[in-house]
């Protein structure tokens, strides 16, 4: 499991104690592109992000497809570890194969999509620059179910496995139109559980488009964008929405639930 | 105030009803840098990132400092709204002038400061990168205070404004060495809302060699660089710290609490 122990000084009311403590493990991870023809191989470096070690082949493929680098899975050959690396460094780089069909711009993919949309910097350009990036249309959800949706958070709880021995760590899960769970990831980093837990789901292909995506904390546009390239119909987070994922669900068809607790929530989008 | 009323459906107990929620404001902002002498100007764009409007000069002052980009406060001669955008992304554009002597390479800054680390991609060599952006040692805090630890996480939730409101945002705070509060921000970004307080604190001339940086979330190891390259002694967190923060921490002489709630708290690294 992921977790570092380390011996730690635990206060309570004042009175300290030497105690042992279990933390998130947190580690960079390089992803290098490959790509192009048999007789002309090329390799650039993707980016490197601060993520929690395992299951590093779904982070990968669900970040190629929420930022909109691939349009389906079956574009991705393979995604290994690299073994030419130096020793401290392995396992924190992986090198994604793709088919050699995709068109790749290293200028392009090596930057954030936001700063290569050429239509602006404000809220209306980023909601327009993510459909560009949606190949597939929300199906919508319809009503929410009260009972069904409160009954989420718990589930997800009760299956972390991390945050039991860590307390902070992120976690993002994965449900059928039931309730029912299907898939679970967590991460040190946010974008990171959403990843995971939608690369995994690609790669076993589940129905996305029938299913609930529910994260830890709060939704920002950038969960929200992942959520809808997805065509995941509805997303509920713990904590609140802001103001511009709130737009892009109401402009997809994305059923927004937030402050996702007990036996309460918010509707932000969608829902009827 | 930057928060956004939206109608919503709000359920409590099965029961829905209509109401007013206020969001917190979320918009892109492009930070363009320009340098060079009188004769040969020029200009790039270094980021975008997704943040609540307001403070935005800060924003970047700090966010420059924090990455390493600058060393120095007066490297950067003013920052300012560019007003030859397009209507709508008035406000969400901004432009740096550095001083005529500061070196600026492009391909170096526009890309994350891991991937131009040439030391590897694990967790050692991502606190040496730190490391090297240091240019000031912290002067260790020495053993903390139980009763002035606890009394921080409730100063700065009063002093929240936007909390207040919506519910859903980030906090950094300011406190000096008898935990008064000096500063606080907030954000709908984690890094955006300590970038912003250390900022003001750099512009302010505030003593961050003799205070306390305090975040509402968790303690990941971005934030604790931003806080070692500062130079801020003590960091406190109201959740949990990863594996890679207390590594830094701890090679850093930074003292780091986590857990801070309540009457309790963990001292992760120094304090004693």
């Amino acid at each position: 499991m992921p977790v570092t122990p380390v011996m730690i000084t635990r206060l309570e009311s004042c009175v300290p104690a030497t105690a042992e403590d279990l933390l998130v493990t947190e580690e960079p991870l390089e992803i290098r592109l490959g790509h192009g023809t048999l007789d002309d191989r090329k390799e650039f470096r993707l980016s490197v992000t601060m993520r929690t070690p395992g299951n590093d082949s779904e982070l990968v493929l669900g970040f190629l497809f929420t930022e909109g680098l691939i349009g389906d899975p079956a574009e991705v050959l393979r995604v290994e570890h690299c073994s030419q690396v130096k020793p401290e460094e392995r396992g924190n780089v992986v090198r994604v194969e793709l088919h050699p069909d995709v068109e790749v711009d290293p200028a392009r993919w090596q930057r954030n999509f936001y700063t290569t949309s050429s239509c602006g910097v404000c809220g209306k350009s980023s909601i327009e620059a993510v459909h560009v990036l949606c190949q597939r249309r929300i199906a919508p959800w319809g009503a929410v179910d009260p009972p069904m949706i409160t009954a989420l958070p718990e589930r997800m709880r009760s299956a972390q496995t991390l945050f039991k021995h860590t307390g902070g760590i992120h976690a993002a899960a994965l449900f059928d139109r039931a309730g029912q769970l299907l898939l679970l990831r967590e991460d040190v980093g946010r974008h990171n559980a959403v990843d995971k837990l939608i690369g995994a789901a690609l790669a076993a292909s589940l129905p996305l488009w029938d299913a609930i995506l529910l994260v830890s904390g709060r939704a920002g546009f950038e969960l929200v964008q992942k959520c809808v390239v997805a065509a995941i119909p509805l997303m509920a987070a713990v904590g609140a929405p802001s103001s511009l994922a709130v737009d892009l669900a109401r402009q997809q068809g994305l059923t927004l639930v937030g402050f996702l607790r007990g036996d309460r929530f918010n509707i932000y989008a969608g829902g009827t």
